[in-house]
């Protein structure tokens, strides 16, 4: 079964390329871009939600114009394994999952999804064969409102220089910049720029 | 000024292509990047720090084998235009910064990088010239060391199924999922699975 313009072994090879490895979670998460993509209306302007941090914002981006880097993708991690596809301007979304229910008969993506085994025992092979064969089978799709204003991605608005460390930051963060308080896993905190 | 491996003008074309337009702030990332990587020890496995949301990761991940999806870059979203690529075993790393105190000679992109101006009242050309000629000449870098532990990237773990939602979930997270106590912005949770 194709995914967007990939076969599924094309898909692999760009998974590949971006990813680093054939993940299985990128190429379901393939299968699941398709299905909430046709579950909106055509020429719809959508962004996508991803409740994992796991794989599936790359599967987002390699079928998808929505980036991490241009906004479109916004991450909120509860690692349930699904992703939403909604209209940037109503909120009108399709939410595709992996339906654990419909695995029985996929013994290695069962074994995968509910981390049944270690890495090292599964049968990678056989489970590429078996997320090829299943497709969308596996999947469910429902449709969703996302209320627009909870995703958290606020214009950034005037900058201002930090009088901490001198570099650029938005204004509304207040007197200090983020990483001059302590929000920045670094052992200290550095002086960054010349004066001018 | 090459970008890895591409000129300039290739490097434009693959912003193009993946963040939806050459966005100044994924071209300055290119360069970025490239310093950041030059000032670490040649064949060292790094990951990725962003400090904004913006651009800076898109610009990573079409230069490195870092993606979102990986879990090789990390965003703490502070707001300042600096990224840090560092060695994933040990933390030692090298932090990229646009130096605000270098920007005098280059008008349009002190404009866009201070918000000194509406962006439509920029030049888009003047200031991709300006980006091109100015190289890496307005960054600085600085050796920094990352605390690994506060990345926050714990492993995801055994897996169970939500009591409320029916979905799969990390089991450390308690006995309810995060999207059934409300941390994901659907206007209504969803009952997503079949019981199997």
């Amino acid at each position: 079964m194709h995914i967007g313009k990939y076969s599924f072994e094309d898909f692999c090879e760009a998974v590949q390329r971006f990813h680093g490895s054939p993940a299985p979670g990128v190429l379901i998460g393939g299968y699941m871009v398709e299905l909430a993509r046709h579950s909106l209306p055509e020429g719809v302007l959508f962004e996508a939600l991803c409740e994992t941090r796991v794989c599936l914002p790359d599967a987002v981006q390699l079928l998808t114009p929505c980036t991490y880097g241009n906004g479109r993708v916004r991450v909120i991690h509860v690692g349930r394994f699904a992703l939403t596809l909604y209209d940037k301007t109503t909120g009108e979304g399709a939410r595709a999952f992996v339906d654990a229910g419909k695995l029985s008969a996929w013994p290695q993506i069962r074994a995968w999804f509910m981390m049944e085994k270690p890495k090292s025992e599964q049968d990678g092979k056989q489970l590429l064969a078996e997320i090829c064969d299943a497709g969308r089978s596996i999947l469910g799709v429902v449709p969703v409102m996302i209320e627009l204003d909870r995703l958290g991605l606020k214009k950034i608005g005037p900058v201002m220089r930090c009088q901490v460390c001198g570099e650029t930051y938005p204004a509304s963060d207040g007197e200090v910049c983020g990483g001059c308080i302590g929000k920045l896993p670094y052992v200290k905190e550095v002086w960054a720029g010349t004066v001018g």
